[in-house]
C-alpha cells in the first residue's frame, strides 16, 4: 500500500495514528539534530521529522532526498512543538520510521513554486512540472468544478448531454477549418468542427428539444495572443423556445456556477442592453460595467465653434475620469500615445481639465470657452477635479476608440477589480456587418440567425438595419457566450444565403442536408454557446486561457512538449495520396 | 409561449387545466365526428381531440394535418371516455381550441415508428428522422445517463476530469492515426489522439493523482462491422496504486452504473480469471459467463486410440451441450458447416450423443469404444440427453474455434439472456504476443504496461512467458475496459521498447518526451479505459454501437447526412501545402 492518507489532510486529532504517505519532496532542510522533509501531493503539504541521532542511517538517507524525489514514508503523526498557522497541517508532523525512494528526479529545470524562475517557453515544454505547481493546479480544480456544476445544472433541468461528430465536412465559412485526409476516400477530407452548431439544430429536429455538450472546437487562425487552435465549448440549444426563455435558463445557469464554484450571488436580473446602446454608452459590444465612465456624444456642442477637426468629425464624443484632472503634461501625453497606438489608431486625444477650483484648461482653451467646456461637463456630469477626455471622427470608430480609452482609464482608476463580476447581456445586434471594401454582407454571428420577426420587412429594402435576434453574454469586458434563436424554415433560410451571397448551388452543397432537413417538420429552436476556456479563466482571475489548459499550445500553435505538429513518414503521406509542396 | 407543459406529463390531476402544448402530428385519425391527433415530443404523446361539428373550421385544419408537422395547440384537459391503459398520458385528451402549424413536414422517407420501414443506409441518410424514433431516443438517453452517473461517481471519489489536446503528435504505435496538415507549419502535421494514454501519465507524473476523462478517440483502421473512425473512451488513471486499488475502484463504479442507470444489483465481487485460464476454459479472453459449457481437455483419452487425427493433433478438447443429443443429422451437419466458416477456420468437428437411454452414437464409432466416450463424458460432467462437440490440433487454435462453437451453442440454447449481466475480471495477460510470420513481440496491451514484478527476470531469458500487470473488464462477451499498471522509469520503459523491437533513436523520438519526464519524479500509476459506445449499447440491448451515437459513420467511415469526406477547395489545398496524387 502507497498511502493511507494524502499530504493535506492530516490534523491534530489524529496524533498518535501511524500513517502510510507518499508524495514529492519539496524541501529538506536540516536543523538541531534533527532533518525536516516537506513531502507534498496535490492536496497539501506534510512535514515529516527524522532524528539524526536516534535513527542515523534513516536521518542519513533523509538528507540525500533531492527535491521533487518520489518517495513513500511509514510514520507517527506527532504534535510539532513549532506549529505553522499558515499550513492546514501545521499543528502536526510524522516522525518517520521507514522512508522508500520511489522514483528519483533530477534537479527540475525551474522551481517548483507558486513564484517559479521559469519562462513561458521552458514551462511548456515541461508542462508536466509546471502542472505541480500549485497556482496551476487550482486553475485545473476550478476548471474541473465548473464543468461538473454545468453538468449538473443541466442535467437537473432536463436537458440531454449528447456527443457531436468531430470528422464532418468542411465548410467556407467563417475561420479556417482543420481538415483531416481520408485514407479510404482518395484526395477526400473531413474536417473538425468549428462548432457542433449544424448538429445541435439537426438534434432539435430530431427531437431532442434540451441539448447540451461540452465539447472541443478548432479553428485554424492566423495566431494572435491567447487563441488556440482547439478549445473548449459549452454547446446549448433547446427547442419551443422565444429569446427570453433561453435567457432565463442561462441566466441561472451563469448564476449557479457562481455561486457554486465561486460562493458568489447575484441577486439582481443581469441587466439587458441593446446592442446599439452598447457601441453608444461603452464604445464596446462586450462593455466591461463594473465601473460606469460612460461615453457621451457632445457633437452639438463642440461644432461649430471654429474648430477645424471637431467640425469635420461626423461625431465628437467623450468620457469622465473622476479625479484626475491633476494628470501631468506626461501623463496626458502618455494617453495621446496610447489612443495613437495601430491597434486603436486614433489621430488625437482633447482633454478637459475640470480643475478642482472650478476653472477649466483643455488643450483646446483657444476655441471653447470655459461655458462652452462647462457644458461638456455637464453633460458628462463631471465633478471639479475630474479630467474630460474627447476624441472625434467617424462616428463608428470613434466609438471604439473611446471605449478602448475607457478600459484604459478604467485599469489606470483600479476600477477593475479582479474579485468582481459584472454580467449583462447584450440583445439586438445587427443581423449583418458589412464588408467596408467589397459591399458584401456577412453574418455578425452565424447565417442560421433569425432576424427579429418585426425587422422581417426590412430585409429586402434596408438589410443592414435588420436586427437579429442574438444575444451575448459579457462578464467584465469578456463576451463569455454568444447565441440567437435560429432560422427553422428553408424558406428564410434560402433568403438568408442569398444576402450573405452564396450561389443556390453553394448554399445547396454546403448546407443542403440543413435546409433539406428543415423541410421535415422544424421546430422553433434557439441556443446558445459559451466559451469554457474564457469563463474559467475569469474566475481564476487569469490573464490567458492558456492558464487553465492542461497541456496548452504555444501562440504558434505548436505543442512544445510533445514537438507537435511534427513530420510523418512517407508511407503515411502515400496511403493519404498525398505529397507535400515545398516553397522555395 | 410555446408550451406549458410536454407530451408526457398530463395526467388525470390535470383536468379541466388551460394548457399549451407543442410537438409533432404521429397520426390524424377521425372517427364518429371526431377527429383525433396524436402529438409527440420525447416526453411521450398526448391525444388532442377536435369536435367535427362544434369547431368545423379548426377541426378541418386538423384534418389536414400531415405526419410530422409540428404544430401548437391551446386547450383544455379533459378526461377520455376510452381510456389507453398502455399511454401514460392515456387518461387524458386535450380538447383544442386553437392550432398553429410551426412547421410543415413532407411526407417522411420512412415510418418514425419503433419498427420502421426504412432500411439502414435511408435511416442514416436522415438521421434526423432517425434520431425521432423512440428506440433511438432510448439509447441517446440511456447514453447520457451513463455518463453523467460515471461523472458523478468518480467526481465524488475525488476524481478530476481533465481535458486533454485533440491536435498532437503522430506516432506509428498500434492503429493508424489519423493526421491533420498544419498550415503554419509546412510539410507538418498534428495528429488525433487513439487514446489520451500517454497524457494521463503525463498527468499522473504532473501529481493529479485522479484523472478522468470522458473523450473522442480516433483510428483510422480499415473498417470492420461495427468499427467506428471516432469513438468515446471513459480514461481514467491513479497514482499510488497497485493493481487491485484500481480494480476496487472501478468494479465499485461498474456495480454503481448498473445499479442507478439499470436498477441491477451486483453484491457479490466480480470474479477474476487468469488470462490462461480463460483461455483454457472459455477460449476467449472474454468469455461470456452467463452460460457454464466450459471447455475440458480430453487429449489423453482421445489419443493413441488409433484416429489419425486426434493422434497427430497437439490438443483435444471437448464442450458440453446440454440437452441437444437429439440434434438431428442436419442440424450436425449445419454445426460442422459453421466451424468451417473462414471466421473460424475449423477443419472440422466430432460428436457424441450421449443417449437418454445412456448408449453412445458419435462420429467416431470406429475408433472409440462406449467406454472410452463414457471417460469424455465424465471429463466433461456429460448426462444423457447432452451433446458432446470435439475438436483438434494446435492447442491455441483449437481452443479460440471452441470457444466459438461454445458461444454458437450458448445462442442456440438461448443461454445468452441480453437482460443478464455477467461481469468479472481477467487478469495476468502476457506482456507481449508474438507476430508468428517475423518473430517480433508486440506488446498485447500498449508498450507502457508494467511486467509483473514477479517476471521481470524473465524478460531478459524468456519474455514470452512473462505476464502484464495489466487487467480487462469483460461483460456478457464483450471487453468493457482494460488497463493496467504501468512502467514508471526510465530504464524499464527504455527495455520494453527494445523488445518491441524500437532502435533507441525511434524511441526517442516518439517517446523522449514521456521518457524525459519520467527522469523528474514519477509516482508509480496505474489505471483503465472503457469504451463508452460498447458499454451503452450492451446496456441497451443493442447489437450495434451505431445505435448509441447520435451521428455514426457508416462502415466505410462515411457521414451519408452531410457527405463526409469530402473534397476541400484548390486553395484550401494550397494554404496546406499539399497536392493530392491520383492514382490511375
Amino acid at each position: 500500500m502507497y498511502r493511507t492518507h494524502n499530504c493535506g489532510e492530516l490534523r491534530i486529532k489524529n496524533i498518535n495514528t501511524e500513517v502510510v504517505l507518499s508524495g514529492w519532496v519539496q524541501k529538506v532542510r536540516k536543523l538541531g539534530g534533527m532533518t525536516f522533509v516537506d513531502l507534498r501531493d496535490r492536496y497539501g503539504i506534510t512535514q515529516l521529522v527524522f532524528n539524526d541521532e536516534t535513527d542515523a542511517d534513516l536521518s542519513e538517507k533523509a538528507q540525500k532526498l533531492g527535491r521533487e524525489f518520489v518517495i513513500k514514508i511509514t510514520g507517527k503523526v506527532t504534535e510539532r512543538s513549532s506549529k505553522n498557522p499558515d499550513l492546514p497541517t501545521g499543528e502536526i508532523e510524522i516522525t518517520v520510521n521507514d522512508l522508500e525512494i520511489l522514483s528519483k528526479s533530477e534537479i527540475p529545470p525551474f522551481t517548483i513554486e507558486e513564484n517559479t524562475d521559469g519562462g513561458e517557453e521552458i514551462r511548456l515544454k515541461y508542462r508536466y512540472l509546471d502542472l505541480r505547481r500549485p497556482n496551476v493546479q487550482k486553475g485545473i480544480i476550478l476548471r474541473h468544478k465548473t464543468t461538473r456544476e454545468i453538468r449538473n445544472f443541466l442535467s437537473n433541468k432536463g436537458f440531454l448531454e449528447i456527443e457531436t461528430p468531430f470528422l464532418i465536412k468542411s465548410t467556407p465559412e467563417g475561420a479556417r477549418d482543420f481538415v483531416v485526409p481520408s485514407r479510404m476516400s482518395e484526395g477526400k477530407f473531413y474536417a473538425l468542427p468549428q462548432s457542433p452548431q449544424v448538429f445541435k439544430q439537426l438534434l432539435m429536429i430530431g427531437g431532442y428539444d434540451k441539448y447540451f455538450q461540452i465539447t472541443k472546437c478548432f479553428r485554424d487562425e492566423d495566431f494572435r495572443a491567447d487563441r488556440q487552435p482547439e478549445f473548449t465549448q459549452i454547446d446549448c440549444e433547446m427547442s419551443f423556445v422565444e429569446r427570453d426563455d433561453v435567457l432565463t435558463v442561462f441566466e441561472e445557469m451563469t448564476k449557479h456556477i457562481f455561486k457554486k464554484v465561486m460562493n458568489i450571488d447575484f441577486p439582481e436580473t443581469f441587466p439587458r442592453l441593446k446592442y446599439d446602446e452598447a457601441m453608444e454608452k461603452y464604445g464596446s459590444d462586450k462593455p466591461d460595467i463594473r465601473f460606469e465612465m460612460k461615453i457621451h456624444e457632445i457633437s452639438k456642442s463642440a461644432k461649430n465653434k471654429g474648430f477645424k477637426i471637431f467640425d469635420d468629425a461626423e461625431y465628437v464624443g467623450a468620457i469622465c475620469a473622476e479625479g484626475l484632472a491633476s494628470y501631468s503634461r506626461k501623463q496626458l501625453d502618455k494617453l495621446v500615445d496610447f489612443v495613437k497606438r495601430p491597434q486603436i489608431g486614433a489621430k488625437g486625444l482633447v482633454y478637459v481639465k475640470y480643475n478642482e477650483d472650478g476653472t477649466f484648461k483643455s488643450s483646446v482653451d483657444k476655441f471653447y470657452s470655459a461655458e462652452d467646456l462647462k457644458t461638456w461637463a455637464d453633460t458628462l456630469s463631471a465633478k471639479p477635479g475630474d479630467l474630460i477626455l474627447v476624441m472625434s471622427g467617424n462616428k463608428k470608430e470613434t466609438l471604439t476608440q473611446l471605449g478602448e480609452l475607457r478600459l484604459e482609464m478604467g485599469d489606470r482608476s483600479e476600477l477593475r477589480d479582479k474579485n468582481k463580476f459584472a454580467p449583462l447581456w447584450i440583445i439586438d445586434f445587427p443581423l449583418f456587418e458589412k464588408d467596408e471594401e467589397t459591399g458584401q454582407l456577412h453574418a455578425m454571428h452565424h447565417p442560421f440567425t433569425s432576424p427579429k420577426i418585426s425587422d422581417i420587412e426590412l430585409l429586402d429594402t434596408d438589410p443592414e438595419a435588420v436586427k437579429a435576434n442574438a444575444y451575448d453574454l459579457v462578464i467584465n469586458g469578456n463576451e463569455i457566450g454568444g447565441g440567437s434563436i435560429r432560422i427553422h424554415n428553408t424558406e428564410m433560410q434560402e433568403k438568408m444565403f442569398e444576402h450573405l451571397g452564396f450561389t443556390k448551388e453553394e448554399a445547396e452543397e454546403q448546407f443542403g442536408f440543413l435546409m433539406n432537413a428543415f423541410k421535415y417538420g422544424a421546430p422553433p429552436h434557439g441556443g446558445i454557446a459559451f466559451g469554457l476556456d474564457r469563463w474559467v479563466a475569469l474566475l481564476n482571475g487569469s490573464e490567458s486561457i492558456r492558464d487553465v489548459m492542461a497541456f496548452p499550445k504555444n501562440n504558434a500553435g505548436r505543442d512544445l512538449m510533445i514537438d507537435a505538429p511534427s513530420e510523418i513518414d512517407k508511407q503515411q503521406l502515400e496511403d493519404l495520396h498525398l505529397t507535400v509542396v515545398k516553397k522555395f
